[in-house]
């Protein structure tokens, strides 16, 4: 219709924290808001290796984007990766999945797309270590962690079962305490009583990192307690050491002293690094932003590139304060942007605070009843924080269909240890055929095993 | 103990219903029961499709098989595809998932690897339209059907925008009628107002058979039923229609006059005919057995094959009297085939019956609220056959910790249309760069589209 002004054109790249938050606080803007991921899905990350681990189903953690922005009429959503910014013309580049080209003009231009992992410069490790940070990484985890026991248990030379049994996690963040714990569990208490040539319970699970900590991130006292906690579970904690290679039968260390160490693992999990997207360099190149050591962008105070009031960074990908990748901090940081966007297009003129970000705590979830919890100087371990975190992730599940079904899925796992989401695919099949092909891969132990089966109980 | 009898020692190929049923006979019995299958899970393959169509998730129609035999003291699961059978030594051959060999010796054996989809010649079309066999397949499907929308919103090409929005499906039986209708129900209800630039409810959903009725299994009144309920849920039927080519962008059919049509559909799915897979030709040379058209092996009435009254084929390998591959068939005749073992060990003398099927009726569901039910001369559609299949599936999930999930899922999906598993995965992907290496495919439309975001409401 002619006697329309042109809403002004907000585009959002990425449908994490971030982009979701500052999604909602253009809600019934005069704005024209467009949602770019490469996923349809917006993902709940903390809760990711919960998924991998087999309590969660992917649908309790992925809910479709566009099912959650549903009641927004401002807001459009596109299937697609953003792969150039056109500043000049202000026009974001991206590609669909079938390789179509889309050009997305901008008034406003919000970049949330969050990190990747990073190898510190060994991407050849990532074929035989997978990280943790999406659907489809949490998917792979799951099928090795439940593969190797599999495989244990038809192995028949005691080291290929041992190393079948042996499981190596690179960085002792929350990501790799909270996968080191749920593996122990797992060991001891699901797969409890299932198999009848290995102990499950025997499953090693080895915690490297190059810190002198665990959780390095929530201070001293809490890092003690989660080692201990860690320790009375059966993980073995490995600090001061790095890994130096990675192959598909195990990993090699250095530690501080120079000494090497090798150790066969046939499952050897990332949780260690994260780094800044390839549109991250394309942006700064554009822009002229500087980017950190992680390749993350630095913005100024109101998280906008400097020279570029229209473009705003926010979440994992924005460096500023050396804030933490935190979902918090995507949440907050996403809100503000968009809320300076709404207070611009409403004609506010008052001049703007730069961002805050308050710090609503941490937590880190150990094994059933134990977790830790840091929010400023208030700490909290054990079954006390276990309590907070639960609290905490029912608040933030909110507004999620799954909310009551994790809930369910928490008791089941906690009363009983039964863990409802084992199932796991092949890898890239859909035939018996491709199946039993894809499935070949380098043979381990091509010498015929013979199985007699067990005696009757 | 060397004053221990060696159990007679039991191979059970195919953890599906007819292995899991003959399990079970055999339980307590004094012999020791192997079960080889290439998946670790127990899957409950009647939902499948409602696990592609994002009802139901993994982990609520597959269960870990070892976890399902969990109180079975004389059963030990292995997770490997069997490639052969020596009959002469009574030696199974096995492949692990790494390419170990296994050899596995048995006195009886017990093959229900089931069948895998047949494209009747033509494999080619495998890539383009993929069957509904495994839990890989639901998740592939689950991924082109929700992808199909996400693309046809991201179109500029109004043709190519009616091509994503097109479903074909190839063949009408329970499989083809049961996903039509629910592509159907996931257009109208499950993706209504989540879309800007299409309407979902315009997808259109045909189904193509090469015979004159619609689940021409369930006789002609039902098949009538079905028909109709489709044709009011927007399904257009195309019956003596057979399918010539499959391409990444749509079909060509053949009716029986000889003439032919193209239809532009991104997605086809293919539910028509299913084949015995490799084993069963390894068998049938070993053995002399015979094999009928699809390569199912011809049975003796007591299941066994002529010659070698050790082995035993059951559920929807097996051929005899012209059985339909139903899991209410693969259930009887996995308990019958347990069950002659455990007379035998228990050492019956008399004469045992042989086989038989007793039709406890076959049901498929259309859309909510709506199905067809038939056992024996006793008829039912509509609300009523809903209520019997609600009933069915209620009974068979017994023992299954899914029930009560499902129950929710479909309470929920009943009244409300949203789906809470929609989640997909990209193909082979673990990285943002892998994704958008793995996406780019041939590029469908290289031109580059202009998005103007939509006006706000």
């Amino acid at each position: 219709m002619d006697d329309h002004i042109t809403p002004r054109r907000v585009v959002i790249l990425g449908g994490g924290f971030a982009g979701l938050f500052a999604v909602r606080a253009l809600r019934n803007a005069p704005v024209a808001v467009t949602v770019v991921d490469r996923c349809a899905h917006h993902l709940f990350q903390p809760l990711l290796y919960q998924c991998a681990s087999g309590i969660l189903s992917s649908g309790q953690i992925a809910q479709p984007l566009r099912a959650v922005l549903r009641r927004h009429g401002n807001v459009r959503c596109l299937l697609a990766t953003a792969t150039d910014v056109d500043v000049t013309e202000r026009i974001v580049r991206a590609e669909r999945p079938d390789g179509g080209k889309l050009a997305l003009p901008y008034d406003d231009l919000i970049v949330g797309v969050g990190v990747k992992q990073s190898y510190f410069g060994h991407d050849e490790f990532a074929q035989h270590a997978p990280g943790m940070k999406t659907l489809e990484d949490a998917l792979g985890v799951r099928r090795k962690l439940y593969r190797a026991f599999e495989m244990a248990e038809a192995a028949e030379d005691p080291q290929e079962r041992a190393a079948w049994l042996t499981f190596a996690l690179v960085g002792a963040g929350p990501t790799g305490v909270e996968l080191a714990g749920q593996i122990r569990e797992i060991a001891s208490h699901t797969l409890d009583r299932e198999f009848t040539s290995i102990d499950p319970s025997q499953a090693r699970v080895l915690l490297f990192d190059g810190a002198d900590a665990v959780l390095a991130a929530f201070g001293p006292v809490l890092a003690r307690r989660a080692a201990r906690t860690l320790h009375s579970l059966g993980v073995e904690i490995r600090l001061g050491s790095i890994a130096t290679g990675v192959d598909e039968r195990g990993l090699t260390v250095r530690r501080h002293d120079g000494s090497t160490e090798r150790f066969e693992a046939r499952t050897v999990l990332w949780t260690a690094g994260v780094e800044a997207p390839p549109l991250a360099t394309a942006l700064a190149r554009a822009t002229g932003a500087e980017q950190d050591r992680a390749g993350r962008i630095m913005v100024e105070p109101d998280l906008t590139i400097a020279g570029h009031p229209e473009i705003r960074v926010v979440g994992d990908l924005m460096s500023l304060n050396k804030l933490p990748g935190l979902a918090e901090v995507a949440m907050q940081s996403g809100a503000y942007a968009g809320r300076r966007i709404r207070h611009a297009v409403e004609g506010r003129t008052r001049r703007p605070r730069p961002f805050r970000y308050l710090d609503l705590g941490s937590a880190a979830y150990i094994s059933r009843g134990r977790a830790v919890v840091k929010m400023g100087r208030f700490h909290a371990s054990g079954v006390p924080g276990w309590l907070i975190w639960l609290f905490i992730h029912i608040v933030f599940l909110t507004g999620f269909r799954s909310r009551l079904g994790a809930l369910i899925s928490w008791a089941v796992v906690f009363a009983s240890g039964s863990r409802r989401e084992r199932a796991f695919t092949s890898p890239r099949s859909q035939t018996a055929e491709a199946d039993a092909a894809s499935l070949s891969g380098p043979p381990a132990d091509p010498t015929v095993t013979r199985h007699d089966p067990p005696r009757p109980a």
